[in-house]
């Protein structure tokens, strides 16, 4: 493996994401520009030709590989896995399983992209269930969040998985030498919380992770925590959530601003620090969700990227393989792993 | 039954809340001038005086009932109930058992509340569980969330009855005559989700509710819903989410005021734009969050809660003893009983 991202390869789905290849290939070319990484452009070679005879490309290390399907938002993702073996996801998977390319980066149909991640590339040994990651920014450092999607009905141990797997994500790619790990609760209390998180309390306070004890809502903000494992549907629920509050709050800023003229000379006047909270809380910045638990690296970005967020979401994939990520993970797993026999008899 | 607020009288836990009586009976006095409401202030009788002395109260229907147990924040539920059987929450709630409140308001622990409410009043006839109901302001209208933290782990069926207890409270409360209901998932369509959302997603459709599907998390504040129902655990935990959002964007807001004279320039111009979207955005608005499906109304106040916040929440259980919510909420559960029977053989 290599041990800096200037000799990883990634396969991009270059046809994913709102705005298709016209995106996907800007911040393909800018990531590779900037870092050196090796790039296979995956979809109909055509429109990415085309993308691509725009910019100045022919001194980097970028392939196209021809993909003749399409994956749609809506199709169903056993679809995909069964009919749609030519389309730009399932390729691209397929160049990671056969070796030509240490990882995917994806911003189409995200289901699509699970089943892919899942029986193209297939899970690590031991894993149970591979789960979704995202890195939030908080008031204070960025913290690994999940599950966000990956899996809805989880058992006590799938958490605890969940939280070994976050903590290599945390220590690798957001250089943190020992990640405070937290299990998202409604109290901080030991005994508050569904059976699922008081059951996986136990097996966290065994296993090898720092834990440090059940963490609530609002600590996703608060920078007081690493890591925060909560199952997929709890994650996605908060994280749209989350999405959502903001939107409001900007929402109703925004029909003020129409409303009063006094308003609106203030909030110009404020403009430069709305532009740095913005940043700050900007998810493109840390590029997209990792696919944990997969031979291989895989990254779904959110379907509305832009050129910013596939770059980054690009780089992030080339480090997660160049730090050897998944081998962190596999010694994780195997010093928990007499875990699962307790994860197994829980109730939950 | 009385049928405008004025007949009705409430008890009030005069010790509960963070700033106990100096609050809470100010909050109550100004409740009473307002709307002619009875009251029973509950709690240490000198400690109530002293503040009951503080303004011309003698013509107001107000009166003392001892109680020389406090309840601290952090008592066991089952301590309170066995232990503390003369605590202000303890012996608020007993009045309204006897007949003699036909509701009782705490800014006490939460717990411990939600542990008298259930044992001392009992459930209504038909209600499986009670289900703590909180009303949240949204772009459009404010919308009735629940279950914030009563139940933990829930059947399909029990979904079902907060729904419909949920739809009383927003036609008798909020005077939406057809409320539109949606079920908290983490996509529109039938079938997306755990277990419990999709098993609830069956019974909801037969139900006699205006269930109009699956609602997002972003949904809790588009006003696109008139109630939003999921499980105790995830309608926590969001909850807590989006007040921690809120904050961490006022908490880097207020940071970046500091850093900036220009930008505190433009704030000073805005003020009066943030005050209104505070107001908006205020919980206190709506004043605590109701017990539903008891024998009699409560409702339990944030911990925190400001002498308005008092004062609504009196009025809301006033206004809730009034339209006769708890006649509706049995109608309401005896049309959907036959449900029962698929809930209860549902896996989750």
């Amino acid at each position: 493996m290599p041990n800096h991202p200037s000799g990883v390869c990634i396969a991009v789905d270059a046809m994913g994401g709102d705005f298709g290849p016209e995106v996907v290939v800007k911040g393909a070319i800018e990531a590779s520009q900037a870092t050196g990484i090796s790039l296979l452009l995956v979809g109909r070679e055509e429109e990415i030709h085309k993308e691509l005879a725009k910019y100045k490309t022919d001194k980097l290390p970028i392939q196209v590989v021809n993909a003749s399907q399409v994956v749609g938002m809506t199709d169903k993702p056993s679809d995909v896995l069964r009919r749609k073996k030519d389309s730009s996801i399932h390729v691209a998977c397929r160049l990671v399983k056969e070796g030509q390319a240490h990882g995917v980066v994806s911003a189409g149909n995200s289901g699509a992209i699970l089943a892919c991640g899942m029986f193209v590339l297939g899970r690590i040994k031991g894993v149970e269930r591979p789960a979704l990651a995202t890195i939030l920014p908080t008031e204070k450092n960025p913290l690994v969040f999940l599950d966000v999607g990956g899996n809805m009905d989880c058992k006590p141990y799938h958490l605890v998985q969940f939280g070994v797997m976050a903590e290599v994500l945390a220590k690798d790619l957001l250089g943190i030498p020992n990640p405070k790990v937290g299990l998202l609760s409604i109290g901080e209390e030991e005994g508050k919380g569904n059976i699922l998180a008081k059951e996986a309390y136990k097996l966290f306070k065994l296993s090898s992770m720092n834990f440090v004890g059940n963490a609530e809502g609002r600590d996703l903000f608060t920078g007081n925590f690493d890591v925060i494992v909560c199952d997929g549907f709890v994650g996605n629920a908060v994280l749209k959530v989350s999405e959502g509050v903001a939107k409001s709050i900007s929402s109703i800023l925004k029909a003020e601003i129409r409303k009063s003229l006094l308003f609106r000379f203030g909030c110009l006047l404020a403009l430069p620090v709305f532009r740095r909270l913005a940043k700050r809380l900007d998810y493109a910045e840390y590029g997209g969700a990792h696919l944990l638990g997969l031979n291989g690296t895989a990254i779904v970005c959110h379907g509305a990227s832009n050129v910013r967020a596939i770059r980054i979401a690009i780089e992030k994939a080339a480090e997660f393989v160049a730090s050897q990520a998944n081998e962190h993970l596999v010694k994780g797993l195997k010093a928990n792993k007499e875990l699962a026999q307790f994860g197994k008899r829980a109730k939950a």
